[in-house]
């Protein structure tokens, strides 16, 4: 359980200082935090939490939503994208996971779209390394490729990201995503050391109504846990496996509850494989 | 307008000879035909139909669902594509478009799938050869791969048709299903003389809580029919472009308004760039 981390969004209905709480009592040595909860917390109280508790943070969602063609929302989305960096390093991270943003509304230029997402993330590379934040591009399945993430591929985001170092821009990438992607494997190996994060959870069907929502719990769905995580194990990648899970039902459960089943599911259906 | 074609999915309320003559008094000269009307109607009254009306059959939907690792299941599946093989002879058309089917229940096994998907194919082959009938596999939309199409991409298709003769197995692709693809343009180059078949719907959003009937009359969502028809014709295609939409709002309009509607946005958003 040394490397199995609680992503905050799993547990949804709890504040920061609570999703702490819960980690510490799962008996989890790390979490992965979002920008809206640590905003509410204060910096400062987080730091302090965290310090107290000696949790690691794996990661902090989210920087990215920069493909407006617009000017003005171009370098309004660069300066917020500088603030994420900025709070990622305070709050001890090393990584600032990026979803790219949809199309702009009415725009059906998906490559004008990709290719400004691609010189926004490059833009951000010199004040992230000066403080020590690696950039994870984070491949979105292809059913939020018009309204949330143009990047669709591990290998679109690789191709990105080897513009620059091995230590600057990588990729975190969860399952439910990439699953599907019949190059997973040979992507996976070409990504080695840029895997920044490995997230998890499930692809269940009937989709929910509410496609964003529509993430399940490890085992609930379709995906071969111990195949991937065996080709993640195979670059050599020692680093968190962070459970990110967008569902409303598992939202409305008790944040304890959610913890010891999604612990439970971790040691049966991916541990074993790391 | 010689180039536009009814996917009779589209018409979804209206039977077989209903949608014949749709056609017909709305100026097409060509439709696209599915098995389970076609069985209410029967074979040889389509045919005499078809006959009297001089329409072209661009495709007929569609065989595959052969994705069962039970032997029995197998061996139900491999006769029943023969069926479809035949009725597509008996009805004139030179394509059955092929679509794979998902992981069987509780299997997550996609590999396996995928693998099994593709030699049924090649078992059909020498039947379909030997009535004239090219076997067009559809990739369809990542969203489905757990549940109706476990081949996700054009590029996988043709990984696939490209073990057989180009006038023997090839790919049906739909702009819903490919249009996020980053290697779109250099797999439909690839697929030349390979597209059987070119068919069109657009990608909405929000989607529809019943993904099976997410798609939407063009230029209501996000594809740019223009880039990709430009590519399309790139490669020297010349055949029908189908219109398929599984739509519950289309369905429940009136039949001859949805092809007034379709055969607008065909002359304003494709026509233009074949």
């Amino acid at each position: 359980m040394s490397r199995l981390s609680l992503n905050q969004k799993t547990t949804n209905s709890w504040s920061l200082r609570e999703a702490i709480d819960g980690t510490v009592a799962a008996g989890l040595s790390s979490i992965g935090i979002w920008r809206e909860p640590l905003a509410e917390a204060g910096l400062e109280n987080a730091r302090n939490w965290l310090a107290d508790t000696g949790l690691r943070v794996s990661s902090l969602c989210r920087g990215g939503f920069f493909t407006a063609a617009d000017p003005a929302q171009i370098e309004a989305a660069h300066a917020d994208n500088l603030r994420a960096i900025d709070e990622a390093a305070a709050i001890g991270t090393d990584t600032l996971c990026l979803v790219p943003g949809g199309l702009p509304d009415g725009d059906r230029d998906l490559i004008g779209a990709r290719s400004r997402a691609a010189e926004a993330i490059g833009r951000l590379v010199p004040y992230a390394r000066e403080r020590g934040i690696r950039l994870g591009i984070e491949p979105m399945n292809p059913i939020y490729a018009a309204d949330r993430g143009v990047v669709s591929t591990l290998g679109q985001a690789l191709d990105i990201a080897e513009q620059f170092g091995a230590d600057e821009v990588g990729v975190v990438f969860d399952t439910f995503h990439v699953w599907w992607d019949p190059a997973l494997r040979e992507q996976i190996l070409r990504a080695g050391e840029r895997i920044y994060s490995y997230q998890i959870c499930d692809w269940i069907t009937p989709l929910p109504a509410d496609t964003l929502l529509a993430r399940g719990m490890m085992g609930d769905g379709h995906i071969d846990f111990g195949v991937i995580t065996g080709w993640v194990t195979e670059t050599g990648y020692s680093g968190d496996v962070e459970v990110e899970i967008f569902n409303a039902d598992i939202w409305a459960t008790p944040g304890e509850q959610v913890l010891a089943t999604m612990t439970e599911r971790y040691t049966e259906l991916v541990e074993p494989y790391l």
